[in-house]
């Protein structure tokens, strides 16, 4: 599967779309706004503000508000500190990306009624992957992601030297995977991760600071639930529909999810790997799946999954499936969620540029 | 009408799309390379290029190709100089920008095909109005723009004290408009241009360059048949629509189009008394209506009009009716081009920043 041209989120704000989906995102930026804040004031040194331009990026910013809410807090932050320290309020460019095929033109939308609060400032949009470069060298000061880098470039190849399916039945690390599956999984996203901190190493100013919250997990093993949670469960989903003669097995065999799930440990390694940034926070935190605050009804978790992972789906086992599919995931979370309380794993980590 | 709503260009890149329809602006654009390329060789001394990083932005670029050929020359012109100076090619940034309401997902979809020739190039989205700021202060190099700066931010205001339309059955000055329309129509376009240059001149850095080429007219006369001919023809269709009791009368009455087509007098006027600028250049150009190297058939030319203007017509005279008004505007444009060759006048203004 070619990443580039399905791993965007449901376009539009009709019913599916991930615009109207998208109360866990939000969740997530709820969750992660104190550090985000305690990040952005630790950049405020009375020198900062000589420069007069602050350049903040949000990497895969999908279609969802979620956006706005960052640039709230940063508008916010800005102005509290240079009141504190009597100096003028600097100019402040946003740098919105996601994938060429996200859809901005609904991003956009939102745009008109965004409040400034009298603030000078830029918004713009930078299409392309953030597994490369986006931004010209040595000008972002605040680098922000939220829910994106655990997606993969590609899904890993998982095919036997015979060019069997490693991965029968599943789409993603589970507990029948054998090690091959996990060990390639993990080579992928280290691969991909350290393209990230190479391109953004070469992008952030020195002293500069990146934010990223990302799908992880707690546990040592890739295969925990606490980490193959969601992608089993659109597998046993799909394997309903081959049981209806709807979809062929080898379509399900063939897939893989370009996503990886990470612990704090692997991801401290790759950032000490690398080099070029300096860990100065890494924590988890977690949320209930089927949580009423988040989720008012079961029904809204699965549109939430189906509004990021149905393009993708789509893509591999056709659109006329569609609404059967999540119907079984609904149906099946229902089951689940009766029985026992799964919950998400989120690392939050702030580095800063040495 | 709020201008904000409905100025833009048809979506996506079907039959009516002005992604489909652009064979006019790409002749434009064609014939003020010569022009551009020598604007942006005066902007190449050595000591730009320890700077590092070029900024080039597009006011208005639509969602049609355009804004690529833009990018190409640009590049084209970076690599050569930088051969002949014998140094190492800077970083460009590209700022294509157009109003919120613009198809950015079209215009993004030719991105990924894009050629670079192995330049290091960023491209990003800049919605916004450019009758208002839209770039940080002092950042940009060369600002471009290419049939866009005769659009208003809004029409002028056409009724008289007792609140009746002073433009009846037309929807731009013609012959028949009084003269309240064309004074109206000027003091618009002049304070909405002031305020382009007032922008444009925080943004652009000391010596950078803007490249303008937009509608104009060599007549001093506003009322001038290569003026005003377009939206003759369009008042003439609408009209039509009103005898076959499609369109209320006065809906055609209460309609002006935000667009002004000025002379290079009212130009070089509004640029010598803003004063930020120096004109180095400023002339125009014919282009045929119909010409078939532009045009290959009369319809398409008709196409080229209702892919920029169905928006806005849409908007006002309501969806129902367009199909019935493009074909009878290609009627009335096959039976003009029968009898004589109207044309199009532009202008191109190359401006440095003081």
């Amino acid at each position: 599967m070619d990443k580039k041209e399905s791993i965007f989120m449901n376009k539009g704000d009709g019913e599916n779309s991930f615009a109207k989906n998208s109360a866990y995102t939000q969740t997530v930026v709820f969750k992660t706004k104190p550090l985000l804040e305690s990040a952005l004031q630790s950049l405020f040194t009375k020198d900062f503000f000589t420069c007069k331009l602050l350049n903040v990026a949000d990497l895969g910013c999908s279609s969802n508000p979620s956006a706005y809410a960052l640039m709230s807090t940063v508008i916010e932050n800005v102005r509290l500190k240079c009141r504190e320290l009597n100096c003028q309020v600097p100019e402040i460019q946003f740098y919105l990306n996601d994938l060429v095929g996200n859809d901005f033109n609904t991003l956009f939308n939102g745009l008109s009624t965004f409040d400034q609060k009298g603030v000078s400032c830029f918004v713009m949009a930078a299409p392309g992957s953030f597994h490369g470069r986006l931004f010209p060298r040595n000008t972002m000061d605040l680098i922000h992601s939220s829910y994106s880098v655990h997606w993969l470039s590609q899904a890993p190849s998982l095919t036997s030297k015979e060019g069997l399916p490693l991965n029968k039945g599943k789409m993603y690390i589970s507990k029948t995977s054998p090690p091959a599956v996990s060990k390639a999984y993990l080579a992928q996203f280290q691969e991909d991760f350290i393209l990230f901190l190479k391109s953004r190493s070469q992008e952030v100013v020195s002293n500069g600071v990146m934010v990223l919250t990302l799908h992880g997990r707690q546990s040592p093993d890739p295969s925990s639930k606490q980490s193959c949670y969601l992608w089993d469960l659109l597998a046993d989903a799909t394997a309903h529909m081959i049981s209806l003669g709807l979809v062929e097995e080898s379509k399900l065999d063939s897939f893989n999810v370009p996503y990886y799930i990470p612990s704090q440990e692997e991801l401290q390694n790759l950032v000490d790997g690398e080099g070029s940034f300096a860990t100065e926070h890494m924590d988890t935190f977690t949320l209930l799946i089927g949580d009423k605050n988040i989720w008012p009804i079961w029904e809204l978790t699965a549109k939430n999954i189906r509004s990021f992972t149905e393009p993708m789906m789509s893509n591999h086992f056709g659109e006329a499936i569609m609404d059967k599919l999540y119907n079984r995931l609904t149906h099946l979370l229902v089951e689940d969620l009766a029985k026992e309380s799964p919950f998400t794993i989120s690392i939050i980590v702030v580095l800063r540029k040495k």
